[in-house]
């Protein structure tokens, strides 16, 4: 797919992003306030951390899960918006961890915090943005809001670790690739989703449909976050093309790739990475045979099947919901997931 | 101190230790195989991790103070039980990443977590131990509880980066020495008492009362680590002598011996440290100045402070107590922490 075909589906994806935040703009605009009052704190340097990173903007796609949920279920109240900056704070806590860890110098355009105040600063900001979350969570006082958001961070934790067990590990299967995606991705957006229907006081069949909705996205979105890292040049993307692969990280469209080759080359190749020794060119030759036989594109269809999935929850659950334009715009927002360049 | 003298109050302390490990045997088996079952991840190496570091031992003090608290206002429960494996949990999240940032190879006598697994699983076992303490206790169901050491932890992190903050900050005064301890050390122990009693259903004036004493227990012991770091030349304690200083940081016995320095040459040493000149043939130095002018022994006097202040909101309370063996045990944990080697 190149030119103008793909620059169309590329405004389109863009547009189904750029509706979802027009129909968010108040109650998302009340979750940024939340977020920079929450990290207040009498000690100016963790304060100034956090809001570095925060007010550097970021999808906000978790929190505009919790609130799509809340609207599905009932309306945007003032527990939806406080859920929605709680799961932006714990992803924010993992950000900052994963980028002392990858050395990481930019994110989101600006200097990392850790560059700024130094990795010791950085690892207790994350983990002061953990507390906060939680703190939060324990004002409002819902155990089951407390005990979904603990669960979920724990399998983030589990889902980063079993990717590392697994790492330079050829023969991991696509089962394998999809459970850490699920774990170290999907749970923290079924949560959001979840707690987004308990705001709103959503019955038992409905907050389970939106959590098994929010897993399913939440693997598609991991999957094109997989896919992406094997498209573009390094030209195009700024970044070296396959870098998980060099880090010995297998993905599903890895996997994928490697199954497509034929059955010598595929040996060699899995002989190479189990002994660590590919080079920047063999990740970006993998890559390029990878986007000039479609796997790519077979990758990105494997993220749609979950994106139906997590669609046909809702359809299921469709004559009980409050507002036909709350599941639009998460058909959107999975559409976005999806066709997503970014 | 020397000879003799010095080793009959170090069996004195040592054995106050012994004596309340004794009494707290039973339960503290308990706390054992709790801390064992709830780092059980389906991802083998998180548990490996966990146990690497739960099973090389560590003093438990923060168990002690939960367990002592539950006793001195009831019986130790099950929940008593389960609150004290939850602070060690949150504590040994703590030393996972301080042993990260601080790149040491070495903790309690076995090769660090992150030599052994690296960096990122490093990080993310010490986020998984602080969502398994609140994932059990948002199983326990108490929000008061939870509440409580969400705020302890966001006060660990919040110290660690004002300790930072004013590192290198020649002209911090004692009261904030004692601020980051409080901050850094106190709160956790603070709270740790607190959940205790609050187990045991204590009221309001007893659980206040044990928060205090944590407190400041809490701020001695953390006055007693930085004098045991200027104690001893490096031939004794295997580090080099002053390491707080070369870092920067100005802890209280640090202040103290600044201030006991004739008025020109501590104009010259506090330049130095603003200019971050110091080297460790300096550090050691102002630690021997310290030791042969009896800063040491000021700044344990101090720490006696504050435990005897400790102790006083024990008798305070002492007609409402359940067991005098248990003001009596935490009596000798107050001695250990002022007293202690190690």
């Amino acid at each position: 797919m190149k030119g103008l075909q793909r620059l169309a589906l590329s405004n389109r994806w863009a547009n189904s992003l750029s509706d979802v935040f027009a129909f968010l703009e108040k109650p998302m605009r009340k979750v940024e306030e939340i977020l920079r009052e929450a990290v207040q704190s009498p000690v100016q340097e963790m304060t100034a951390m956090a809001l570095h990173l925060l007010s550097a903007g970021g999808k906000r796609l978790r929190p505009a899960l919790t609130l799509l949920s809340a609207k599905l279920a009932g309306e945007i109240n003032h527990r939806a918006v406080l859920f929605a900056a709680v799961v932006e704070l714990m992803h924010t806590a993992t950000l900052i961890h994963d980028d002392v860890i990858d050395k990481a110098d930019l994110r989101r355009g600006r200097a990392t915090v850790h560059t700024l105040w130094g990795n010791e600063a950085a690892v207790m900001c994350g983990d002061f943005l953990y507390a906060t979350a939680f703190n939060m969570l324990a004002r409002d006082g819902d155990i089951e809001v407390i005990r979904t958001m603990a669960q979920a961070s724990s399998q983030v934790c589990e889902g980063e670790v079993l990717e590392l067990q697994l790492a330079f590990n050829p023969k991991i299967t696509e089962e394998q690739c999809i459970e850490i995606a699920r774990l170290k991705t999907a749970e923290l957006m079924a949560a959001a989703c979840k707690i987004g229907a308990m705001a709103s006081g959503a019955n038992g069949k409905l907050t389970d449909a939106v959590e098994i909705f929010g897993r399913n996205l939440g693997i598609a979105f991991q999957i094109v976050d997989d896919v992406l890292d094997m498209e573009g040049s390094v030209e195009e993307i700024g970044k070296p093309v396959g870098s998980d692969l060099l880090e010995g990280k297998i993905t599903l469209p890895v996997r994928l790739t490697l199954d497509a080759l034929p059955e010598e080359k595929r040996a060699i190749w899995e002989q190479r990475i189990a002994k660590r020794e590919l080079t920047p060119q063999d990740a970006a030759d993998l890559a390029k045979f990878a986007r000039e036989n479609r796997v790519l594109e077979q990758a990105r269809a494997r993220a749609k099947k979950f994106a139906e999935k997590a669609l046909e929850q809702l359809m299921k659950v469709a004559s009980e919901v409050n507002s036909s334009e709350a599941i639009n715009m998460l058909k959107r927002l999975a559409r976005f997931f999806v066709h997503r360049q970014f």
